[in-house]
């Protein structure tokens, strides 16, 4: 590793992490002396989009809450006057308090009402939830607002932890009995998993980016992408539960070519490896580029749950499917807390696309 | 006028049009050494929301391929490699080719699809329509895949019109016998048909925005704030016929809070004017700073499509309202052409709002 640019190194050791979820960008940021909201020189977080020709600009306070350089990359925290605290990883943006709740929300509530629509687990039971990244905690202290669950969190990087501990209160999470957090790599922790026939019910994987076209409009591949590929795909189908299995990922916005081309491989790789109801859903988050992300969500053992095509055109009800609404209504007046973002009929509307992207995603000819 | 700094003065002039959805950014652009994508230097189309600290850039060739100064503003074109053409007036983008589908798709079939699934017209019977601003001609364009649709299209600048011609398929509308184009002042053209008790069963205004934050955080009240005032919506409401109405219209971002604010007061004079059914959707658009904006439409007699809330909580049921979603699937398979964005199942979920976004509109005790 020594022999890579700086550049590719970052995003290398970045990737390696199998963190939350951030962009396929250029990042960096720097002070300059303009977008001041007053006398003070703000601090610019710069996403670039190469690809399609499109800059995301933040401005943060200048002086940064807390810096740390761990074994595996430096971790910044930052304030804004209107996005508060600023969680940055290598100088890209992973996460804003103030619409951080969009994104961990769905990921974590969608598999969860999924799993739960379908199948409940019997008085006393539990859930075994696996969440892969997410070294902030967002997701695992959602997860934990169902309180039947228990959770395996596999992260890399101790320093993240620390640091999210300190200036996050979702952090809280790891302090719940019902976690269980292994500091290590979440790809080889599958592979051990399978190996020990582990089963868990609801898999939820919030990684880096697996690739990155530069300026040149070169496509790097990173290390993450060994998190979306066939083999860990196999990896994940093996240790869900066969009656119903639910997978949730990060899937990348379909506003960049190269992330439209990968979901549609995304897709049609689940569905090989024999996942149903395979269904590429959108979140509106503001401080990820383009203003949109997306997920899969993928079951196992759910055979009606997929799209139906019609003379080339998509009809499937997928924001129907099979799940019960009624079910998931009543689910989420269970839950411990309150939600920002989430409510059952977003989640059914997550998955009603644009048509030329349903097009891409549901018609694609191969 | 002469007295306004040239800033200002841009924007007075641009709200007087009535023309399509700007947003309240501060747009300016340069060229720089940064950013390009190949040999040639890019030039940065920027729009700055001073309010929460976040800048958009779209990376577009230098060499404009039209600019034009009207008597009201200054119409440029360029071309960018991703997004297709690029529309400015003023240096503020308008829209660009690639993504323009998503905003003007939803301004047209919206209200037509609602128009039609509570009230079709008689055999050989016309839809009346009134297009205030959306100067490009794409709203009208949309409009034209109605077959039974006459089209009043009130809009100021001529050579927007002109330029528009020349540079965007969309724009051979206007060459439709079914469009009638008045070039004038669009809250004057609805206060003189008041007048001759003129009636339309659709109105859609693309009209700019109402105010604007400066660098300052000084809120500046824009001319075309008359289109967004009671006595204006008193107007529409009049010309609307009362056996079904339908009324849409821009109403901005709900990720910028003064425009949050607008979005609550607009709900609340739409309803006290006695409007029906007054619900805001959401449309997702990268190229408009945070990726989403909004519109309203509202009714005239249709009384069960309101919001029902439920111990503070709104647990209506927005998605479904009192439209008949196979009426509507039905009435979207006889329009002329295709669409890139609308479907019937993306109308319905655009009313799924982000849960504290639902909580701000529908539930803001006043």
């Amino acid at each position: 590793m020594m022999s890579m640019s700086g550049k590719f190194k970052l995003w290398v050791i970045h990737a390696l992490l199998g963190l939350e979820c951030i962009h396929a960008a250029e990042p960096h940021h720097d002070a300059t002396d303009s977008g001041d909201t007053g006398a003070q020189k703000m601090k610019r977080v710069i996403e670039e989009e190469h690809e399609i020709g499109f800059i995301q600009t933040l401005l943060v306070h200048p002086t940064p809450i807390s810096v740390q350089q761990s074994d595996y990359q430096t971790i910044e925290v930052y304030e804004s006057d209107h996005f508060g605290k600023v969680f940055l990883l290598d100088e890209a943006l992973q996460l804003t308090e103030r619409d951080a709740p969009h994104y961990n929300e769905m990921l974590a509530h969608v598999p969860m009402m999924e799993y739960l629509a379908v199948q409940q687990p019997d008085e006393g039971g539990t859930i075994n939830a696996l969440v892969i990244g997410g070294g902030d905690g967002y997701v695992t202290s959602e997860l934990l607002k169902y309180p039947n669950v228990v959770i395996d969190h596999v992260d890399l990087d101790k320093e993240v932890i620390n640091v999210s501990k300190e200036h996050f209160e979702w952090s809280s999470a790891w302090e719940d009995e019902r976690v269980n957090l292994i500091v290590g790599d979440g790809a080889a922790f599958v592979r051990e998993q399978v190996e020990k026939k582990k089963k868990y019910h609801v898999i939820v994987q919030d990684a880096s980016d697996p690739f990155w076209y530069d300026e040149n409009g070169e496509k790097i591949i990173l290390p993450s992408h060994v998190l979306y590929d066939m083999k860990h795909f196999d990896g994940i189908y093996a240790l869900l539960e066969d009656s119903n299995g639910v997978f949730m990922f990060q899937a990348e916005t379909y506003n960049i070519p190269s992330n439209l081309e990968e979901i549609q491989t995304w897709k049609k790789s689940l569905e090989e490896i024999g996942f149903d109801g395979v269904r590429y859903g959108s979140i509106a988050i503001p401080t990820y580029s383009t203003g949109q992300i997306g997920f899969f969500v993928a079951h196992v053992s759910n055979k009606d749950m997929v799209c139906k095509s019609d003379g080339g055109v998509c009809t499937m009800d997928l924001s129907a499917g099979l799940i019960d609404w009624t079910v998931v209504s009543s689910q989420f007046e269970k839950i411990t807390g309150t939600t920002k973002y989430y409510h059952p009929r977003i989640h059914r509307s997550a998955f009603d696309l644009p048509f030329w992207v349903e097009e891409a995603i549901y018609d694609s000819k191969e």
